[in-house]
């Protein structure tokens, strides 16, 4: 018997800024599994900053979306039907099938998930973005105690997730958010101080919060945050490059900061990465963050739609600052 | 008995390029060593782009230049009275007492040097220039054999360095000059391909110099090669940031590249660095390069003025692509 399913198409690439018109509904009939395959019905699903650049159509780490067809992203949801001896009726499994309510994939595409913390913890910050933050910021990051780590991007899924981090490794942490209630929240998790970007000069701000320098700057926006954070740097500072939603939705592309020759003279590694680039680390990853978000000592924010019709909206929002920590769509 | 010694002095900042008139001659008296001290008379002169930086009155890595005060720089000379007994007459010694033609300094503050080599080549190849190529395009740029070698500034002291190091470890190098005399050298020495960044679109020369991109990009210039590099590099490709020349004397702060947004998507690495922070690679660039500049493996071109009273032509001349090879001033 088929199973109806919402999902969520690309109808239109988008120019600049994501618009709801750029996204269409349609309800589907999923058939029933095959041979070897599952039938999932997705709890959560996960909308994500570099969503945005899998919009262009162009060559990329990732290939693009095509017009018509579903969206894709992380997403975690419960086994219905099985014909993979591998899971079970009730099976929490993670996908990259998100955008939609159920779907059928074959088992060897499907990642069974342990229970003790809330099924969504895996599409946050025991998933793709924690794994972001734990790894780049120890692999790239190389932080020692006592370093000053400035944060863009603060109250993200990733931001949140590396503010955190680097407290537990004994560093202080300056976060720079978009609201004073997103700082209020960092504080309360351990944030040492916070910059309110939308407030007067960010270049002053950063310079108060952090008179003697930065030793790390991990990147979530790139533009005049990157500028800023070549300014304060110290000598052998690391730069993070994990985004830069700041000019994800140029039309234009913007010039780049115009303190480059800072690298030089202050000796700067700035390092770009994909989380994969990290699998070496998964299994240290779930074991050392894992004991962390249990014992407390990692707190994970959420900001919730609910409905798959609300999932363009939530992505919108990440553009925004919508989110605080992760933004999650919940379909279950 | 004093010794007479003609000295080029800062007569005031330069504001954007350097002229001839932010410098000055001037003859002092060399007083007779003292205890501990020598008294060298300099043979050859070394000017460097990074002196530029020197003449900003601004907190650096090295302290700025002070106005009515001789320069500084490296210089080779010979021991003509010593008070140190480490050093006898006749012995050849660099020092950083460039710039003018005889002193006296402390023993501790000159370096003893073997002789096989011309003289002149421990202030290039075997020098300062050589040691910055050799440790930073092995501990920066990680080189592989096969990979493909993007160098600016390609037929300076560093560049051409870098570009036959490069060959002996496998590479493939395209190299970028300000001229098709410089670029016929640099082929003559082993380059594959050369690209006049006078001529034409300089994306579009380095496309098709390097169809399949580029894995390591050596950066003696900033700016628009920068953006270039950042267009053409390969996926991990690593940007060893060596100088940044075109900007150099620049009124105003130009914008940097326009694609910074590659650095994340590409997963590049782009890391400064000063030649003092590889002191560790000293005894080995002193073995390998000495080795390949003895077997005539790397082949050093020079660029020489003569007379102290030239010197600031001579450094003047790097910023108009006055050089090919190492720029000197011969005193003796």
């Amino acid at each position: 018997m088929a199973t109806k399913s919402r999902e969520i198409r690309l109808k239109s690439r988008p120019v600049g800024m994501p618009e709801a018109s750029n996204f269409e509904v349609a309800t589907v009939d999923v058939a029933d599994p095959g041979p070897g395959e599952v039938l999932v019905r997705n709890q959560w699903m996960s909308v994500d900053p570099y969503m945005r650049g899998r919009m262009y159509d162009r060559p990329s780490y990732v290939p693009p979306f095509q017009i018509g067809q579903a969206l894709q992203g992380g997403a975690v949801g419960t086994v219905v039907q099985s014909n993979d001896p591998k899971f079970a009726v009730g099976d929490l499994v993670e996908s990259m099938n998100g955008w939609r309510e159920a779907f059928v994939a074959s088992g060897s595409a499907l990642n069974k998930l342990p229970g003790g913390v809330p099924p969504q913890a895996y599409l946050g910050v025991l998933g793709m973005p924690g794994m972001t933050a734990y790894t780049s910021f120890h692999r790239i990051g190389e932080p020692k105690a006592g370093d000053t780590v400035f944060v863009s991007g603060a109250a993200g899924a990733v931001g949140s997730a590396v503010c955190q981090i680097a407290k537990l490794r004994g560093c202080t942490v300056i976060a720079s958010a978009g609201s004073d209630e997103k700082l209020a929240w960092l504080k309360s998790v351990g944030v040492d101080a916070g910059v309110n970007y939308k407030k007067g000069n960010l270049l002053e701000n950063v310079r108060a919060a952090a008179p003697k320098g930065i030793d790390i700057y991990f990147d979530n926006v790139g533009g005049e945050h990157l500028e800023v954070a070549l300014d304060v740097a110290r000598p052998f500072a690391r730069f993070i490059e994990c985004g830069m939603i700041s000019i994800y939705n140029d039309k234009e592309p913007a010039p780049g900061p115009r303190n480059m020759s800072y690298i030089v003279g202050k000796r700067i590694k700035m390092q770009g990465f994909i989380v994969s680039d990290f699998a070496d680390m998964r299994e240290q990853f779930y074991t050392e963050m894992g004991g962390w978000v249990r014992d407390g000592k990692i707190k994970a924010e959420e900001t919730v739609e609910n409905g798959v019709e609300n999932a363009p909206k939530a992505f919108l929002n990440l553009f925004s600052g919508g989110n605080t920590g992760k933004m999650l769509v919940k379909l279950g």
